[in-house]
């Protein structure tokens, strides 16, 4: 991989700290480029034209082109790697924990961490507070979900790391931000500290 | 592939037809099991310990193994195959237009489209009523960067059909029942076209 590569993000993402993580695991160097995303920056004419049409963060820029959505970028810096299965039905269930991660997690779960913990619930629209009861609910859910498929495994995929546990890992981690009680979900807890524990692991402020 | 393989499946869910149409491309067959999200088969204890623990369609099961989530199952049918590029950064750029249905599209479009065509909007509960503004905002948002990218294009990625059309074709080409104007996205009506006239395409209700 000659080309340079360069992460477009904000620091307090967790789908950014994904693509960081990813790289730490397989030792491949991220310029960053940070972006204030309630100052709108991930919404200039600029970012929309060049950086990611769909208004977000992160991006991973390989020389002059560009690959947004999170788990996307991490699948292009692991292709190849022991990160991602070799054997197809394990492949496929790995993407399988990150669609799952995409739809019925981080939508729950990092948007009441953004909303609770970086808004302020002050500070919502009525549109966005009444979605609180059914966010809260759908990450209870998703939470479950892993702590039951979590009991007697190490890993969600197989017997080591893959992308499914990085991206999981994302906001899982900080999911106490937004309200969720991790206690509730003993294997989460364990699997939490297994990544971290990982040869390669970085921090999110790392 | 010599497992037998059974689509868990509600034939009005454009996320079960994405997996429907992916294994006509590819000419492999496919058992239909019908389940009636409505009436909560989805969320019975059986479904929930054997087919999905997150309660939702479609699901592919391949021998006596199961893969959740809509995307996933049409890349383990699709390994190794066209629909799914070689090239490492076309592969990262098909998952980025995958996710980004799951995550910016499927989520407004498909979700005005079953509040509206199929519960009804008398029946919906005050905090899925206050959602529709947000919903039809973000629905026009995804459809206008997907009509912006295939300005000039046959396909989402490179120059032939990937999963990447099949995954969005699922639910935009229902958008109209969903309240969507597909006339104000000349180009996605056009790559619609484009995509119903591939050899092996099959309808929704086929």
């Amino acid at each position: 991989m000659t080309d340079t590569m360069i992460l477009h993000e904000n620091a307090l993402s967790g789908n950014c700290y994904k693509v960081r993580l990813t790289a730490a695991h397989l030792g491949l160097p991220l310029e960053r480029r940070h972006y204030d995303i309630i100052a709108g920056e991930t919404r200039t004419p600029h970012f929309l034209e060049t950086v990611n049409a769909n208004g977000k963060t992160p991006v991973l820029q390989v020389g002059d082109r560009f690959i947004p959505e999170s788990n996307a970028a991490c699948f292009y810096l692991a292709d190849g790697s022991d990160l991602i299965p070799a054997e197809r039905f394990a492949r496929a269930d790995m993407l399988h924990w990150m669609f799952f991660e995409q739809y019925s997690h981080e939508p729950n779960v990092a948007t009441l961490r953004f909303w609770l913990a970086y808004i302020g619930e002050d500070e919502l629209s009525d549109a966005q507070r009444a979605q609180i009861p059914g966010k809260r609910a759908g990450g209870e859910a998703a939470l479950g979900v892993m702590d039951r498929h979590l009991a007697g495994r190490d890993f969600f995929v197989g017997t080591g790391l893959t992308l499914a546990d990085i991206a999981l890992y994302g906001y899982t981690h900080v999911a106490g931000e937004g309200g969720f009680d991790l206690s509730l979900y003993p294997h989460v807890e364990a699997w939490l500290a297994r990544v971290a524990a990982q040869p390669g692991h970085v921090a999110m402020d790392a």
